[in-house]
């Protein structure tokens, strides 16, 4: 047995894992197949991540397992979708069984979690990368996109901002206090708000999945729809553990750093309204949409916050 | 603008080629939106290719575009499918202007070619790796698979084989004669057998591309089969230019090299005989499944061919 058989049988019970019957076919033919029921459209994302770029050198396959199917699954629920199958393109340096079991173990929790089963990939030899592609559903025309932002719109997010980007300054620390493990879950586990997303669908202007920044990610939204944002700074949401550990930095942040997957959402106030409660509860309003474009951010100076995030280039 | 919009616009143009209303979204959003016609299933692959693995150091970027689309491609042909749109995972060491337009070039060449418009990607800095996932669509249960050859099947195969193979040892060549460029041609532009495939849907046993060599590709069909093999060396297709430059060794490379992209295909005598005159012609007979596993090589000693191609440890 070679060692690209060694490395299958520790995906296959990834591939199980198809609950419903839209995954025809699996892994182990030249494609996989997949029925989208009548009514529905297929969405699909790709992520890539690189060893020293998007996750630190000798990251914990375990985490990086989570982590890898948690972020590619985020685009999933900022389109409102309901996740199906993924695949899994990874390049390896060597097939070290450790490695692959942590990863394997990893990816496995996240694939129950997020209900969404391997559907194939590729393994192939080289510096350490993992791309994942993730395909889901969403009815005719249901699908939250970019560009349907409108003036008078309110500006949602799904939950506490910027302790994942705080967490890349504990990510060495051998024994972090309750405080900075708070924040640290916050970057090894993100959550894709899939059942929020869900909610959404057809009912939110538009969304997009906070994984560069807010500030950065909202401006994705504002130039898809041509608009502009008023921005409350006193109420975006943080983790108390945040601001105890970042102070005056908290809010900058909050604002900036990227890897937290909560939601950004923009959506009509007669519509948040009528929404089910516990997608009402899940939004906290932090500014509106307004016509003319630019980002104003009252209670904070804008000049004073980092600035975005780019993938190319960052360093962990 | 940054690197990354820079790289965008390479690869715009090829978002626009959809002629098809199948791509409801194409890239720029958090995902892409593809709708599948009613009766026809998804059917999907992707292929990771690493620099200095799966092609050279210093691989003109423009080829590189090509094959890699046509690489990934092929496996739709193997299904049966008919190409609809694709993703670009693409990590770059950096963002260099002159092998960017190349590849796009190249890319957008194959794309027109093979009739699949670019949906989305993700773009990063690190090891040059090129991941593709490409989608197609097939009527519903009329997809190729490895596992329907049956005893008494045909096996066939789509067109020459062992060139790009024969290739890999002319690729350092500044100046090759007419001869070397008729391989080099064969590793360098591989066409998938997408129209053959089509006609072969709903009506082949079974179907692989060879990617990794006839023998080693045939027993995937022999093991998913649960089957066995007897092929004529006789009826091998090998290009005379082949022949010409190895010698002895052509037979060789014919059975256990890869990059060929043709198809082999497993189907049912009577099934042959009926099938559309261009499809019939496009097929050469080379053996006959059997009920034993195992395969029997006539007219040649299976003890002396290469071993088969194993992607993790391969060295171009």
């Amino acid at each position: 047995m070679g060692e690209f058989e060694l490395i299958r049988q520790y995906f296959q019970p990834l591939a199980a894992k198809a609950r419903t019957g839209q995954l025809v076919l699996g892994p182990g033919d030249d494609c996989a197949i997949q029925r989208v029921p009548p009514g529905r459209d297929l969405v699909f994302s790709v992520d890539t991540l690189v060893e020293g770029v998007h996750f630190p050198l000798d990251y914990s396959s375990s985490h990086l397992g989570w982590r890898a199917l948690a972020v590619a699954t985020s685009d999933l629920a900022a389109m409102g979708a309901e996740p199906v199958c993924f695949t899994l393109a990874l390049t390896l340096p060597a097939a070290d069984p450790l490695w692959l079991s942590g990863f394997a173990e990893g990816l496995a929790r996240a694939s129950e979690a997020f209900d969404i089963a391997l559907a194939g990939g590729d393994t192939t030899r080289g510096p350490l990368t993992i791309s994942l592609q993730v395909h889901g559903t969403v009815a005719t025309d249901r699908a939250i996109r970019r560009s349907g932002a409108r003036p008078g719109d309110l500006i949602c997010v799904s939950g506490p901002l910027g302790s994942a980007g705080a967490a890349l300054d504990y990510l060495e620390d051998p024994e972090p206090d309750s405080v900075r493990q708070a924040v640290l879950r916050r970057y090894h586990f993100p959550e894709p708000r899939l059942a929020l997303g869900q909610l959404l669908a057809g009912k939110a202007s538009a969304a997009i999945d906070i994984s560069d920044g807010l500030l950065a990610d909202l401006q994705h939204i504002l130039d898809a729809s041509a608009v502009g944002a008023d921005l409350d700074a006193g109420t975006i949401p943080m983790m108390p553990e945040l601001q105890q550990l970042q102070g005056g930095q908290a809010l900058s942040l909050a604002l900036t750093a990227g890897d937290d997957y909560e939601l950004c959402v923009a959506i009509a106030p007669d519509v948040l309204a009528e929404l089910a409660p516990e997608a009402r509860a899940a939004l906290t309003v932090i500014g509106r949409i307004r016509k003319a474009p630019g980002v104003h951010l009252a209670g904070a100076n804008l000049a004073e916050v980092r600035p975005g995030f780019d993938h190319f280039g960052r360093v962990v």
